[in-house]
């Protein structure tokens, strides 16, 4: 593989095929403003200003006063009112939230982006923000099938652009079909479109091999995040000693720290072990879990593979055991899968939990209770600014299930231009079909050239792909001179065949 | 104005300009399927399926079941497993949401459906879903502009097609500059892309007649649901009777008691007058918070205007009351104000909050606290599916405000297509751009056919709108014989131009 497009994360096991600079930590655009300007200030402090009415102020106020312990008169004799919401009246939960992704940090940045634009010196000349995985952001550009159709969905008149090829076409239509009055502007079902979960349902069998998978459990969100928090949100209860404890690995993702503290939950942390690459020790959560007991009740078993922020690609052995580790103390599994599509270092592979789950026979296929979660914004994608993303329930309860539905019918339904796309995410172009030689092309390193760097460095001979030259769309040649004498060219041609042999075995 | 293109609502002060049927309580697409399906059921129950091996589950489950107290062995010894996460066992204030709009009316209309579609006899041959206002699923059709915009952002490529107007190439460039790495796809700041902020700013100053507004002040959301659950997220606290108390309408729409019930907080009704139109008694408030501070604290009155369910539209006087009300009583104001731009009869006005709070003076512009929120789902555009709205906030307490920025950064950004939407919404087709045409025969009555119209009406005479005959963009035109005889004339010509003189005073 191209070292071009590789990215080493923090871990050796987990690699990132990226289009871009620095695909999972990149920086984000646009300016947050936390803390206000000035003439936000100016309005809200003092609260009355000298250049009020004072008559007015105070024959209103006088029947106002009535009422109203907690006004002060201030020295010029004009009521101030003290605000209604401040940091000391405010709902505590939300003040306990931290999210160092965007926390002061950024903020920082945001705040030093300003002021080498207003000519500050600085011991540099731009900040790189490398805080949040933000790819298109960072120069990543997006998949062009997929915003064909995007565009197809938005205005549907392009559908008799000859320009557009026809297998976009044709997504666009399907998913048109599934929408109200066949617009995008219509809401969808709160569980997501129904084409849109079939078509999530078929990816995961396929990726799992074959394990079925039920669209009635598959729940469209706005981006993973929604879906995870929603979970937690349907775990939480109970007080003191009762309270629903969570447990999450350390290192994490902040959201989890985030999304408890603000549903007053309990963080149960594990630690990742970092002098093996990041990874889960089951003594590790069992250590956890047995300390958590005596001030909280563990539910739920937060588990992100691959790591985020550590890399670390779990083996299937080690699923097993999380999974029975899960069973034995009672805890509702919570898989964050959405780096799934960025594992291609060596010897290491992606298993998702659905699919060890139920290979695991019906004691645990059958209880374990699981929810999995996908996002459009990682990996070749990286369309974060859409807020797409699916989650999978396994084994849960009906009348939870039931509920699951009705709380998220709260807020209507996920962004339908998201579901749009993590419909393409889900069913991309496949052989045959028109746009399926760009979209490989942008995805990932082409066949022809994946194969002449592996001969190169497995062989020493070098070989032109030959994208070099031109060929059809899903066909892949490589160009070789053979102006070697015949003796070398025998030699040649016989370790060219004993590559070809493995390379096929390999990878077919 | 065109009868055909009217709809009353149950009250009489607002009509909605509709291009479809029902515009405001059309049904929904898609279908949801809350029972779940048999597949999933014979997986989830019995916990153990007969079929499993007995003798693996037995030698697994003697391992298992010494942390195990809750599992119970059943009759053929096989163990059964507990659900983790039950009705019994999850968040109780979950279970305390109700969501009519989404709830068992709509769940068994969808089962309807199913049965009609598999040859079941009903007494009517259609369901027709009139339960939540879905715009484009009843027929009503995209503005060609924001969706000829959206497309241009999805798929930037259809910047060179010469057949796209240049007025929406240049929104589509002033959009995609904002984005980072000039891609829809990337995250916006939590807060919301910068250009649209301002673009929402420069809206509201000119809707509320140059009151300012602050860029800073404007909060993007996914959606106006996402604007009202983040504020009152921010006012609960507080437990037994001090614990906050929220006042809403009745009728309300049902997002605020879902939400308050899904925060844990006091939900204080305050009813509205069927007999005078629904209208808003401060009498009634004042009972209703008189008697809520028996048992609570109550700290927040929402307001709905216009009116949803029903269709009031609040005079300037009454808003006058409710903030000095609000005042008095210390409550923070929420006005959901998501329907502004439905209101078409006449003698009624949209007053929104912000404006006659900073016309009443300093005392109330400098201190009462107010959210406002916006959508780009109701009124002409009917755009739900793309989850877009914004949030002002006026006098929000400094530290609060930090604390709101970080607690959106947590769901990172609202989906960005909506945010474009809501930026179009803001900013439309101005007279002199290319669209500017078809954007007003798309969202409203031609001026023409409505100064016709109205001719008609006040006069009697009947003339031909210029549109039947063709005119360049923007520009405006009647036709009229001159057959009659020149004393009858003289009397026509009279009355036009006295028409013409009244028409032109009263809508320049």
């Amino acid at each position: 593989m191209s070292a071009a497009r590789m990215q080493v994360l923090s871990s050796r096991n987990v690699r990132l095929l990226s289009r871009g600079r620095n695909e999972v930590f990149a920086g984000r655009s646009g300016a947050q403003r936390p803390g206000g300007d000035p003439r936000t200030r100016s309005l809200t402090c003092p609260p009355l200003s000298s250049s009020s009415s004072p008559g007015r102020a105070l024959s209103s106020l006088s029947a106002t006063r009535r009422g109203l312990p907690k006004e002060k008169m201030s020295e010029n004799g004009i009521m101030s009112r003290a605000k209604v919401l401040t940091i000391d009246t405010m709902n505590p939960t939300v003040k306990k939230v931290e999210y160092a992704v965007r926390g002061p940090i950024v903020q920082r940045a945001v705040e030093l982006e300003r002021e080498l634009s207003e000519g500050m010196k600085k011991p540099f000349a731009e900040v790189i923000k490398a805080n949040i995985g933000d790819a298109h952001a960072m120069g990543q550009q997006p998949i062009t099938f997929f915003r064909q159709v995007l565009a197809l969905c938005s205005y549907p008149e392009l559908l008799s652009d000859s320009t557009f090829p026809e297998d976009a076409k044709s997504r666009a239509c399907r998913i048109l079909q599934s929408c109200g009055g066949n617009s995008m502007g219509s809401y969808s079902a709160s569980q997501g479109i129904d084409s849109v979960r079939q078509d999530v349902a078929r990816y995961i069998e396929r990726r799992d091999g074959g394990v079925a998978c039920d669209p009635d459990n598959i729940y469209l969100t706005t981006g993973a995040s929604d879906g995870i928090v929603t979970m937690l949100k349907l775990l939480v209860c109970g007080e003191g000693t009762t309270r629903t404890g969570v447990m999450i690995p350390i290192p994490q993702y902040p959201l989890y720290s985030a999304a408890l503290a603000e549903l007053g939950a309990v963080q149960i942390n594990y630690f990742l072990n970092e002098e093996k690459c990041w990874s889960l020790d089951i003594t590790e959560l069992q250590r956890a879990v047995n300390e958590a007991r005596q001030y909280c009740n563990p539910r739920a078993l937060c588990i992100i593979n691959p790591g985020n922020p550590t890399g670390q690609v779990q083996s299937r052995q080690c699923i097993e055991d999380v999974i029975r580790f899960a069973a034995k103390e009672r805890l509702f599994l919570m898989a964050d899968e959405v780096y799934q599509d960025n594992v291609y270092a060596e010897g290491c592979q992606f298993h998702s939990f659905k699919k060890v789950l139920f290979e695991m026979g019906p004691e645990y296929a059958e209880t374990v209770e699981l929810a999995s979660f996908h996002s459009t914004s990682k990996c070749y994608m990286g369309e974060c600014g859409f807020r797409g993303g699916y989650m999978e329930i396994i084994n849960m309860d009906d009348e939870v299930k039931d509920q699951l539905t009705k709380l998220l019918s709260v807020r209507l339904c996920p962004p339908v231009p998201g579901q749009a796309l993590m419909d393409l995410v889900v069913n991309p172009p496949q052989p045959g079909e028109p746009s399926y030689g760009s979209f490989i092309k942008e995805t990932g390193q082409q066949p022809d050239m994946f194969y002449c760097m592996k001969m190169l460095e497995e062989t020493g001979i070098c070989l032109v792909p030959g994208s070099g030259f031109g060929q059809k769309d899903g066909t892949y040649h490589f160009r070789m001179t053979i102006l070697p004498p015949t003796d070398k060219l025998k030699i040649l041609l016989n370790k060219v065949k004993e590559f070809h042999q493995r390379f096929t075995q390999q990878y077919s």
